[in-house]
């Protein structure tokens, strides 16, 4: 794809065809300016087979904005519209549309409300409201939800990584196997859901992270074609990289060839002053071998060097390679405790792509439509009663018990405040039998969720820097009770409704029955 | 990600930091302009759990060379990477090789071989073959398999689909499921894979090809807000693409409202002398759901309307529905082949994310390296033999039998031919006790699959349109074996090498191995 190309196809055509024939039939019957406001959200956690999460981590927005912010028609996209024919070769979009799309297609009339990133969110809650002027909130519907669905769902496979890895140092690896360039929207992710370093150069830079990376099998292979030796190639990298010399030890074998060749690597390095990093496994039992390498470190005087693995790890695996650590390290004379303390995981494939679950079921659906001065809420009645959307304008509150944990997601209508109620109505749902009674004496806190981040076009999000966001997700994390924290069989997040929301759902599910009789 | 940060993340440091570090110590040891050769392969076809692909669909190609002409090292990337610390807060990249680096860091001296686009390809062939400098081939790697793997995955996700859909036509429609920017690549692919059109705007236009897509249920979510009925909201879409006119029907309820409403508005148009579309099904079970909807659409008089499926759908579900009405059709006096025969499939995220195995495990591995005038082959010993690459400069050739269909993909070394053999020996890549013998009279014909696409930076590739890319997808498709096309369990495709190559390879097993001891 050449620049030009790039232009049209990352640009305000980013969007699917029914957006635009959409808007086109909202222009001819006055409409496409008339309010409408659309929530995102996604319908449950993502199930990776076998285990599923428990919880999930906003991310994209900024990303999101920056796009809004750069899209508009194009003579150039006008043009490409205007050649569209239909199946009688009448011209899909008409002059008059297109005029108006090439004046007013853009994101100034748009409002929105978000949950910030690195915030911990649940199913069934608005992550983004958008209010503005219906032709242009319908084609912005693809573009939000290409940008926040992944990022959200990488962001959530990162926090579940960062569990998993027991506050061991976690590095992004994954661009060589993400999907095109999505792979950059991912590290950004993975970094605000808990990983603490990618090795992907050019976002590290973007976003003020310190690129990671030593070197890969290559190097040890051209050394060897040209007549030398694995030992070689080591102390060709010790002596370019003396205080920062990480070696890869499994090009040949791990246990009679690399790890011995890295220590008298890291013997001549300590004899010139210098402290040698450690060295990287990345095949293999990840479990026995860094046992046995940690064993021969330790023998050999180097017992604080890290021993960073990699290879298709994913929560499990480290969750299974700590584990089996545990139970095998005291047979060899290693202490466990020692050895988990000085892993680093490098996680790429399973990271990037979200294994298992690749896609985060994210949906942006119709709630409310201005008519003249009333807002009219909307509502889609599905084949099960737990896809109904939430109708209306609602806000969204965090409800935090005696403990300090975060007991339930609560979504009201816009004029209600659940600080002023003596007693909590707690609904579930969709599940008219399922609900709770809390008095508020037993709440300690109660926190509002959405923060305007547009306003008519106009950019009012505080932009924080990406650390920022990782101490939102992990003081979030920290107040979530532990059975939600679980790799396994999590405990269920509560989300609720307040009774008043819970009401106009009802009433507005009997009247599209009742239309459709 | 604003403009800057754009040309920052997705141009020259669209890489893996290792590739870097080692770039500066083959600079360090003169190395940096001492060819390579590095191989571009996958090991195994894509298993997405329960069911795993015969074949694999080459793509990507095009992408991958317009990023490297435009790909450089940029003074405001030299400075990112001037920054950059090691531990001791000593610069990691030094003066000397970032000079180098701004004034060579470009692939002018690489060249390429690749299997066309399109074509069909198999585990452990060189894909692409890429020669050049050191340094520049190793700061390659990355973006090379980013822009490959993913697009071979989704090419070929799309081709197991258009498989399924028995010559129906395919739409894919991920763009709001994709990895961000990413899906803009798995829409081309999709389309060289077998997708018939893509929904997604932009990208549809960039390749000269309709983007297809009518309405969602938010249109008639609209209308009810306000007071009106489905039936207002379908008769408002047909008055404004009274040809065009394509209704989803499953907003309220799919039988009992949504196709009822779309006959009325049917009937409109027919009287008005427009033929209409069809019908969209996008929830509940599509199979019933189609049959039903066929039964009253022909008992209507609109007997060749279109019925087009959607909703999380993918080649088992596409299979399960056309079983499903074989079986049922007939019970309700529906005619299961013409109703199969008026069906079109959308496929979103299943395609668009390679749902099951969401990433292609491509590799690229040094397979010589030059040494004053010769080429000395290398190898890289694994833990299983079939993971060994397979060494030196090698031709791939495609071999047809009897039939006409192929079968075999034979590895040889670049100054073999296979045409001038009397007798084949086909010898499996690892186990040394499988081997074929064949008579050159029995094979038809002998296709070399590997062209010239980069000659020292210059291309040399001949741009075909993808229009011809999905010919030769359908062409090698017909030419395999009906076991290899096969959903489950397809009969495995062989990959052969010639003695010679086989011979090479075990002797520098063997070395390699002597080494390590």
């Amino acid at each position: 794809m050449i620049q030009s190309e790039r232009e049209t196809a990352e640009g305000i055509l980013l969007t699917d065809e029914y957006q635009l024939t959409m808007a086109q039939l909202y222009y001819r019957y006055g409409l496409h300016e008339r309010g409408v406001q659309f929530d995102h959200f996604f319908r449950r956690y993502p199930d990776y087979g076998g285990h599923t999460a428990g919880f999930c981590v906003m991310a994209g927005l900024e990303w999101l904005l920056d796009w809004m912010a750069g899209a508009h028609f194009r003579d150039e996209d006008i043009e490409h519209l205007r050649g569209q024919r239909g199946r009688t070769g009448r011209r899909v979009l008409e002059d008059d549309f297109l005029t108006w799309l090439r004046a007013n297609g853009c994101f100034e009339g748009i409002s929105m409300r978000a949950i910030p990133e690195g915030r911990v969110v649940h199913p069934n809650v608005s992550l983004t409201t958008v209010q503005g002027p219906m032709a242009m909130a319908q084609i912005l519907e693809t573009a939000l939800l290409n940008k926040l669905n992944y990022q959200i769902l990488i962001a959530t496979k990162a926090a579940r990584i960062k569990e998993s890895a027991r506050g061991q140092l976690m590095l992004e690896f994954g661009l060589r196997r993400g999907h095109d360039k999505g792979a950059n929207a991912g590290a950004r992710a993975a970094l605000i859901g808990g990983a603490d370093f990618s090795s992907n150069v050019g976002i590290s830079h973007v976003l003020g992270y310190a690129p990671k990376g030593t070197h890969a099998h290559s190097m040890v292979q051209v050394f060897m074609a040209l007549g030398e030796s694995e030992l070689a190639a080591f102390q060709a990298y010790a002596d370019v990289y003396p205080d920062d010399c990480l070696l890869l030890v499994d090009t040949i074998d791990t246990l009679e060839s690399g790890v011995p060749n890295a220590i008298r690597v890291f013997e001549n390095l300590r004899r010139r002053g210098h402290q040698p990093v450690g060295i990287r496994l990345d095949s293999g039992d990840l479990a026995y071998l860094s046992i046995q390498a940690a064993k021969m470190l330790n023998e050999a005087g180097f017992p604080d060097t890290s021993i960073v693995l990699s290879n298709n790890l994913d929560e499990l695996v480290i969750w299974q390679i700590t584990t089996q650590i545990e139970q095998e390290a005291p047979r060899y004379g290693v202490d466990p405790d020692h050895l988990i303390r000085r892993l680093v995981y490098g996680v790429g494939t399973h990271l990037v792509t979200s294994w298992g679950e690749p896609a985060l079921g994210g949906v942006y659906k119709v709630v409310a439509v201005r008519d003249r001065d009333a807002w009219m809420p909307a509502i889609k009645v599905s084949e099960s009663a737990s896809k109904t959307p939430n109708p209306g304008h609602k806000l969204v509150w965090r409800l935090y018990d005696e403990r300090g944990k975060a007991t339930c997601d609560l979504l009201s209508l816009d004029d209600e405040d659940p600080n002023g109620m003596t007693q909590l109505m707690l609904r579930h749902p969709s599940d008219h039998t399922r609900y709770r009674v809390v008095d508020r004496g037993n709440i300690t806190g109660i926190e509002p969720l959405l923060v305007d981040i547009l306003d008519e076009g106009r950019e009012v999000l505080e932009r924080v820097p990406i650390d920022e966001m990782r101490r939102r997700r992990a003081a979030d994390v920290e107040r979530l009770d532990s059975g939600v924290r679980r790799l396994l069989n999590p405990h269920v997040y509560h989300v609720s409704l307040t009774q008043r929301l819970w009401d106009l759902k009802q009433d507005l599910i009997g009247s599209a029955m009742e239309h459709s009789r």
